[in-house]
């Protein structure tokens, strides 16, 4: 239980994260009302003690706090436009999945509609709502975050950002460019191997250890970037960072070149820039400026 | 101590990795004699008690296991051609990073002058060898591997992959595809975050644990490729995971979108292909079957 689970809690969209979001406060206690454009996705949620709520405006009338886990931007439009009046000296907290473009245009209709506007972005998948792992990140309303932080906490660890709505997605979105091209390098090694006979899960069980060890490297890669100095001892040089090796490898393979080969015009431009005696953090410059 | 140090040992190159293979061997008490093209990279073994040896031939000669740890391919021709007969029935260990052709053909170079050959492919850097977390990956004659198992031992855990002495090396560049292109994301997620003010330092404390926990997702990925069906329950289809919203957020932050488009187009020609509905996993397809 939650000191403050008095206010009235609504939960505007219910596919399997909203589900989970939902979940997660009917279990703790908190009054939910739920609503979804297909009803039956509410079912299970009242069979555990939440209200379905016939109508969006409904559902919004009855909670001081309005959750909107919806399919996207446009869809958070759809549903809330018409709603504006009824949302008034309400609080939205919005954890649709949108662009850092998009979240402060809520935040800016949401302020116009006199609407206290908190923007989420969620670190998991629905099954990690309310585990260990699970995290949320925010941005807009510092008042609202910490107002109702014993309700985020329940879906997982709470990280606030900055009064820019954006922020949150920002983060979110910069996170998952990792994982997406972390997840690619993890393709990439598999592919190689596969035609010597390795498996997938042989090739797991050795890039599962070893590239938890290697995002080790991250802190001194960010200690060098953001001292601005990339000429500081102790770091693999550009030079020394040349990827020929793989690239033939790969070829030799008869697979795809194209994801090492991204790395190395990274590393490349910085060479051809005269760099190639400074460390291999430097491949940041080639991202923030585009050719 | 080892059960096994009696034998001689000597090691060919001493940059900063083959000088810290010879110091682990020097600190267990084995008998080392070391070479190097200049010189004075031997003294401070020396001063640790190995032997330094004049010519790459005396240092051959004092070794009945020669380590090899040189710059490149061509160097391990350049020093060990004109030594072969007096190879010929020793044992080569031969730790230089080489591509899985090169390493082939060392192999059978070996072969034809009867010196019995394992090849390594070390995944450490050189501080961290004879310490926890230095992985070296051998193949080519199991017979070397298990009989000096404990003097590899010594540098960091040791893995066999078979006798096609390519093996190691070509996980090895497996290995180092995936950091280098996680390393990539990291720095793209970074840039991304910069215009608004976030430092590296605090993105890498945020995407530090938050790619260690995604590495958990390679398993479940390997399962699916390895049972060869892409449509089974539970996985995040290739038409949600379209990485629009990120390619626009990083071109509204002004930087380069080539990292993130590279995953892009590997899950492009998948929903091109009509597999829209298929898991995230099959993008292996796409850097298995280059375009």
């Amino acid at each position: 239980m939650t000191t403050n689970n008095s206010v009235q809690v609504s939960v505007l969209g219910l596919g399997a994260m909203g589900s989970a979001l939902a979940g997660a406060l009917v279990k703790a206690g908190y009054a939910t009302t739920v609503w979804n454009r297909s009803p039956e996705k509410a079912e299970d949620l009242v069979a555990r003690g939440a209200e379905a709520a016939a109508t969006a405006g409904d559902a919004v009338r009855a909670g001081g706090v309005v959750i909107a886990c919806l399919l996207d931007h446009a869809s958070v439009h759809e549903v809330l436009d018409p709603l504006s009046h009824e949302l008034a000296g309400r609080t939205l907290i919005n954890v649709t999945t949108t662009s850092p473009a998009q979240s402060r245009e809520l935040a800016a209709w949401a302020a116009r509609a006199g609407v206290a506007y908190l923007d989420g972005g969620i670190m998991a998948v629905p099954d990690m709502i309310g585990r260990p792992g699970s995290s949320i990140l925010y941005s807009g309303s510092a008042e609202v975050f910490h107002r109702y932080k014993p309700l985020l906490d329940l879906w997982g660890t709470s990280t606030y950002f900055g009064e820019d709505a954006g922020l949150a997605s920002l983060y979110d979105l910069a996170l998952l460019a990792g994982m997406y091209v972390m997840f690619a390098g993890f393709m990439h090694g598999a592919a190689m191997v596969a035609p010597a006979g390795v498996t997938a899960g042989e090739f797991a069980a050795m890039a599962t250890p070893w590239l938890t060890a290697m995002t080790g490297a991250f802190e001194g890669f960010a200690e060098v970037i953001d001292g601005g100095d990339y000429t500081v001892e102790g770091q693999q040089s550009l030079a020394f960072s040349s990827l020929g090796d793989l690239l033939a490898a790969s070829s030799d393979q008869g697979i795809s070149t194209e994801v090492v080969a991204m790395v190395q015009r990274l590393i490349q431009r910085q060479i051809d820039a005269g760099h190639g005696e400074d460390g291999f953090a430097r491949i940041i410059e080639s991202i923030k400026q585009p050719g």
